[in-house]
């Protein structure tokens, strides 16, 4: 290894960041590399989604957060693969050699085969996505407003969520609260009308990382909130009029992807062992096997541990990162290898709306209003820069007392038909 | 008339808003169609483009503005053209019947017959517009930052705005501070370049609403920013590879339109005289000549007055719209026709940077510390919603201690290809 090596980290997300500060001060360069210029706040992706929160409220430029650590480097860039003998990634148009390689390539939805349901049933990895998700549940309640056909209106106003992890019961649990309070103050027509949010899960319970108790209570606060919170069914189908559940069709104008997730395409990148949801699997020590200059984490890494596999969280993925760091940092001063690489669980929370939440901490439980200020502080506190923190606490108090929804924009896209009350009246009264 | 006659309103920009609003109560039943579902306080749009603030923070949804008013409803749809005889207004697929109607569909750029400019040289009337500035200019610095000819980093680094009214100098004067201090401190390889802001106006003087004098001190603020201020010139040519001012071409990355706009297609939708500028020639009373029914405001609007055609400005829209309320409410009653609409001159403002600005308040102009703080306080305060005057408020307090930028986000498009140091190193080192 060279006297001062370049480390060159692939994403600048959660791992991927915990990373370059972990070697901050290092006698190393270090060069992020992300396709886009920021770093995303994935765990309130969802509030976004449903007008909670901009999108400048949940991500940061990854130049100004790397901006006070001399040693790194920011490169806007698309890497499409890894030249393991040469020692370079690949971007569009160039590679860029590495001495030491981090793959933090995250994870993209999963449809099971069904590639197709995702023009009908879009995920929520990226602020696309989620200005997307914004745009179509606020266009179905516009499009309800002018329909004159009850039964049309009824499908447009049923929104389909497929996927009980806590994205799934965050976004129904959001959309519930949308439909009920926010917008039934700015809608005539509708007014009356009755949003339809179902929940759809495979599995015999919401939230299955969870203990059983807490997904119990996060099935009944979200029944508190009108949704219909389905279990132990697959989504068989996903189309213009609806999803397809147990062989029947519930009609639906809008249908939401929460359901499943895969590795980004790393482990082709380095053509190593992967698993079913294409994670690379890698040594204790991150690294891909017989590539000690290459290591994997978070959402893109299979890491078999005695609890089991580690699941795709960013309690993970940071961990995951801070201990690349200290390999390395190891290894630049030929220290000794570390000991292989333990997660330490954090706990786990979920929210389901308004004062509705669950906590795990240690042998800690706790549901309910407690359980929502703990993860609201939690996520405040994690969200990255401090300018940050004092906007989204601001704007949850406001949308708390008021009930209001701050981001209700419909953007970036030209409008569809909708239908008006006057179509049948072609002349004038 | 009938007894409860239906107010059609086309756009829900500042006239038509006022014009809603000027409606409240009235014994009619008030219909805003507008292809957005967010009213946009265009004077700020520009800070969007420059990454201050983001979209959310100055648009509002339009149903929430009115939520409040009983006899307001609010359809979102494109209108494509206006059926005179049968009173009834298109929208994409079905027709809206109206006893009244009120035009106000804004303006949009004009290229003087260049349409093809338009690729190059966005302008900036929408949301869209602003993040498509947006992402231009931020993707500029990270493009320079990479890019190892010196020669094209230059390029990459000069902006050229094109049109020296408020918009063209506040677009400048956002850029320059921008490009020499937030983003000064994110960047390793360009952190010492210079940043090269151009601003051409074809006229003599930039700001030429506003007097001679202050005009010359906006050129010497901007200068002092770092903007080079070409006067008297027109550009007669924009292509990627940059702008041709007088015969010369101005190589530069970006090239950004603040130079003409044109009425939207209304003088055509009405069949009526309209200026070059296609604005509808309308009476003293705002209505089509022959179409008392018809009444078009703001920009979409040609009025001559004593002191001359009246300009597109917000005041102007908004003064008209409530004037056109006072007109129909007076119908309404059978009441005497109101005198002749009379614009009342409230002043104008505009600002190049922090503490510059320019003012004229009647007798009264400033420049400056003051004139900036004065700018600050009538467009927080002018902000529709005081929710958004809040966030507006604290972000710009934040950005002025810091100096830092807080909706830096390059979103919505894939990126382009970048080139990076390390392009010459195929093998490792």
């Amino acid at each position: 290894m060279p006297s001062r090596p370049r480390v060159v980290i692939v994403g600048a997300g959660f791992g991927g960041l915990s990373a370059a500060k972990a070697l901050a001060g290092a006698n190393a360069e270090v060069l992020v590399i992300d396709r886009r210029n920021h770093h995303l706040f994935q765990p309130l992706l969802y509030q976004v989604a449903t007008a909670g929160l901009a999108p400048t409220q949940i991500a940061s430029p990854v130049r100004s957060i790397l901006a006070r650590q001399a040693n790194a480097q920011v490169i806007l860039g698309e890497v499409t693969g890894v030249d393991l003998a040469a020692r370079a990634v690949r971007l569009e148009d160039r590679s860029v050699a590495y001495d030491l390689l981090v793959v933090a390539t995250g994870a993209t939805d999963s449809y099971f085969g069904h590639d197709d349901w995702a023009q009908v049933a879009p995920g929520l990895k990226t602020l696309a996505d989620a200005l997307e998700m914004r745009r179509r549940i606020l266009l179905a309640f516009e499009r309800a407003e002018v329909e004159q056909d009850p039964d049309e209106q009824k499908r447009l106003l049923t929104f389909v969520v497929v996927g009980g992890g806590p994205t799934g019961v965050e976004l129904s649990g959001a959309i519930a609260e949308l439909a009920h309070r926010a917008l039934a103050r700015d809608f005539r027509a509708i007014r009356n009308a009755r949003a339809n949010v179902v929940l759809v899960e495979a599995g015999p319970r919401v939230l299955p990382a969870f203990p059983p108790a807490l997904s119990s209570y996060a099935k009944r606060a979200l029944e508190r909130l009108g949704v219909t919170v389905l279990l132990g069914q697959p989504v068989s189908g996903c189309d213009t009029q609806g999803a397809t559940v147990g062989g029947q069709l519930i009609e639906a104008g809008t249908l939401l992807w929460a359901a499943g997730v895969q590795a980004s395409g790393a482990a082709r990148w380095l053509g190593s062992a992967s698993d079913g949801a294409e994670r690379v699997v890698v040594a204790p020590d991150l690294t891909v096997p017989g590539r000690p200059e290459v290591f994997v984490i978070g959402d893109t890494a299979h890491l078999d541990t005695p609890g089991g596999v580690l699941p795709g969280l960013a309690p993970v993925a940071k961990q995951q990162g801070a201990y690349v760091g200290a390999v390395i940092r190891s290894r630049l001063v030929n220290g000794p290898p570390p000991a292989p690489f333990r997660y330490r669980d954090a706990g786990a929370l979920a929210t389901i709306g308004r004062q509705a939440a669950v906590v795990v901490l240690g042998g800690l439980r706790l549901t309910g209003a407690l359980a929502w200020v703990l993860w609201s502080v939690a996520h405040i506190y994690f969200l990255i820069g401090f300018r940050n923190r004092i906007m989204v606490s601001l704007d949850w108090a406001w949308s708390y007392v008021t009930f209001e929804r701050g981001a209700r924009l419909i953007t970036g896209y030209p409008t569809a038909p909708v239908r008006d009350e006057g179509a049948d009246r072609e002349s004038p009264r």
